[in-house]
């Protein structure tokens, strides 16, 4: 047989196996669910030793391989990480459940009640790399929104995410539920990515989580609705009423508190007012922090620190300690600027003016509009979801953090007498 | 230049035109989009006539190529027709604007306020066959929910769907709207419907409504997003607790009330605790209201009237006045029958017992799950919803009837005092 024939095989038995967890884990209690996360949490700490060496095989392999710094970091686990690891899954226990939750449920002329209850998706297929604490916010996050969940993480974590899915398929089996509802796929064959991203007959949504290439190429390919997570070129305006103390106070939070992740600033809009007294303000506050501000030229003018930026740089997201800087007319010319170049991330307006924040509450059209806030609180824990699965840029389904409301959809449900159609 | 390449060019016009159309509807006012769809309501009435005379040329081409009378009926229009679209249009206007609609605003540890706020999904592309009132329902509901919507209906209704689609562009425009937020596509050419579909650049989901053969080609090739609405194999489960007289009831309006539609009943299972007496009561009504019975062997050695049902009339949506009944040992069987043969679109079940239908409500996994109901009220108007643009059998976004709600999305609200992570 091929290796696409052994493939197809192995994601059809993957794929039998997470349909028929999902039909049972739809009907788990709420009691038996926290059981297991608790379960598992335990079985991560008591399991440390094991995890760490697990981990070893894969840090020696990625030495070996040439991995960089970055992603060695990424992969490496130490007592601390599974001890996160272990109280994330804690804390999703400590969730409210929302399975089942019926909401609107109201009268209708013809005597009927009308209302949604929220269920389980189905079966979840998660796509990832390097880090392996996905693993287990993830399977924590399916487990507990009743779906069974398909993990497909990095060959180069292969031998830490066994030992981690095998805790969680353990305390399944201990509180009483199926241990399906979590599977690893447990075989480096890169064909098996183009199997689970295809097999819709079993597979309900696809949740890849990585760099935009991985992430453009199963968008691409996949016949499983997707669920994914773009660019991150977040934006915060400083309008011409802002508190300037407050303003720089965001900005660099917004980009230096930490320069890798999506929802860090990558520009800076100030309103043509304030620019005279805020950009030196800010930018003297920026390069103390140790950022790069790349600028218009009427920035430029401004301070002779800032460098000309390109054109590129307005649609470019750093992930690194530089950030471009536009000065604006209004508030008018911010929003057009951030319909142009933002990809739909986060955005934050910083103003004291009502209706300026009112209008870009509503007329910005990101998966987050903030108000007096640094991008960075678009996270899952900061909303309130506990972890998330991920961080959505599209616009069907679900915007922004994923959590356990994500992971579940709506079905109608109707009481009635007797009832019929006249 | 090949068809293909004029598809793509005109599809490409279309689809910036909606792009943009889409960025101004978002912020349409709520009144100015009533008085929209009130003045495209006196506009398709006072064009009544012209609309009429259009029809009647897609009619003739109709009858010489040889649509079936069943197909003609549903591409006529008369002064009754006409004037139920423009009542549609008039209730879609009494509906609450679900655009800008703040929901769970609550404050988090960190001193954030975070919400939701209901927002328009943007460029919605329609794919239809025959019925020309679909043009305006599907318009007035997209300019409802502000968004801008490409209609592609079929060819032999072209000539209906180009009088009525001008008519809303009109209303549009008298309402100093974006006349580009209803856009036909004025031209026959199949090509564009494979470049519709495919369009991700600036389409953000696709709706078809037809038959099933056309929902599973534009499925599988389409780039763009699919609402889909697949079969409606839907069941009637009597429980032994059921009033029988409600059952009997029901069984007849839920099949025969109207049999081609897709919320109307094609199995129906009865408790054998009560199949004795209700079996020969509900198919002597289902056979004096015009219904053939197909039933499994125990149901037929209760009623002679009764044909023996193959295995292929399980997974059969018939759209006619045929049933399959069968007759099931308990609730369990019951609900594992329709986990295995239901479409996931409607059922109900008839019972007394409240432990019965609370587990019926929350096992049964489907669109819409009723007790004590016919599966006829299924329906967006039934729900409250007003017009419905189309049914979802998917699991994401949408489930069931699709009206206003359904047309939009919610991102993240965050307000703030200058809040900055730590």
């Amino acid at each position: 047989m091929t290796t696409e024939h052994i493939a197809k095989d192995m994601m059809q038995m993957l794929g039998r196996q997470a349909k028929a967890a999902a039909a049972a884990m739809r009907m788990a209690d709420t009691g038996s669910k926290n059981t297991a996360l608790k379960l598992a949490a335990g079985m991560l700490r008591r399991e440390q030793d094991e995890i760490i060496a697990a981990n070893a095989k894969d840090m020696q392999a990625g030495r070996e391989s040439g991995l960089d710094a970055a992603m060695l970091d990424r992969l490496a686990l130490n007592e601390q990480r599974v001890e996160g690891m272990a109280e994330g899954l804690e804390q999703i226990a400590q969730l409210a459940d929302p399975v089942g939750e019926i909401s609107n449920l109201s009268y209708r002329p013809s005597g009927i009640q009308v209302g949604h209850m929220r269920v389980p998706i189905g079966v979840i297929g998660m796509i990832y790399e390097s880090r392996p604490n996905v693993t287990a916010d993830a399977a924590g996050l399916c487990l507990k929104s009743g779906n069974a969940v398909i993990l497909r993480g990095g060959s180069e974590a292969i031998y830490s995410n066994r030992a981690i899915a095998a805790c969680l398929r353990r305390a399944l089996a201990d509180a009483g539920l199926e241990q399906n509802a979590v599977q690893l796929v447990d075989n480096t064959n890169r064909a098996l990515v183009g199997e689970l991203i295809r097999a819709d007959e079993f597979v309900d949504v696809i949740i890849p989580r990585g760099g935009r290439s991985l992430i453009e190429r199963i968008a691409n390919e996949a016949r499983v609705p997707v669920i994914k997570h773009l660019d991150g070129i977040c934006h915060v305006y400083v309008d011409a009423t802002a508190d300037l103390t407050m303003a720089k106070a965001i900005a660099v939070n917004a980009k230096m508190h930490r320069t890798g992740v999506c929802n860090a600033m990558e520009t800076l809009l100030v309103h043509a007012a304030v620019a005279e007294v805020f950009v030196p303000m800010v930018v003297a506050a920026l390069r103390e922090a140790g950022a790069t501000v790349r600028g218009c030229p009427r920035s430029c003018a401004l301070d002779k620190s800032i460098e000309v930026a390109s054109d590129a740089d307005w649609d470019t997201e750093y992930l690194d300690a530089i950030l471009s800087l536009r000065i604006v007319d209004d508030l008018d010319a911010a929003i057009a600027h951030i319909a142009r170049h933002a990809s739909g991330h986060t955005e934050s307006i910083i103003s004291e003016d009502y209706s300026a924040g009112q209008r870009f509450l509503r007329e910005v059209d990101s998966a987050s509009v903030m108000w007096n806030v640094s991008t960075r609180f678009a996270d899952g824990f900061e909303y309130g979801l506990g972890a998330e699965i991920g961080i959505s840029t599209d616009r069907l389904h679900v915007r922004g953090p994923v959590g356990l409301q994500g992971l579940t959809t709506q079905k109608w449900i109707v009481l009635g007498h007797g009832e019929i159609r006249t």
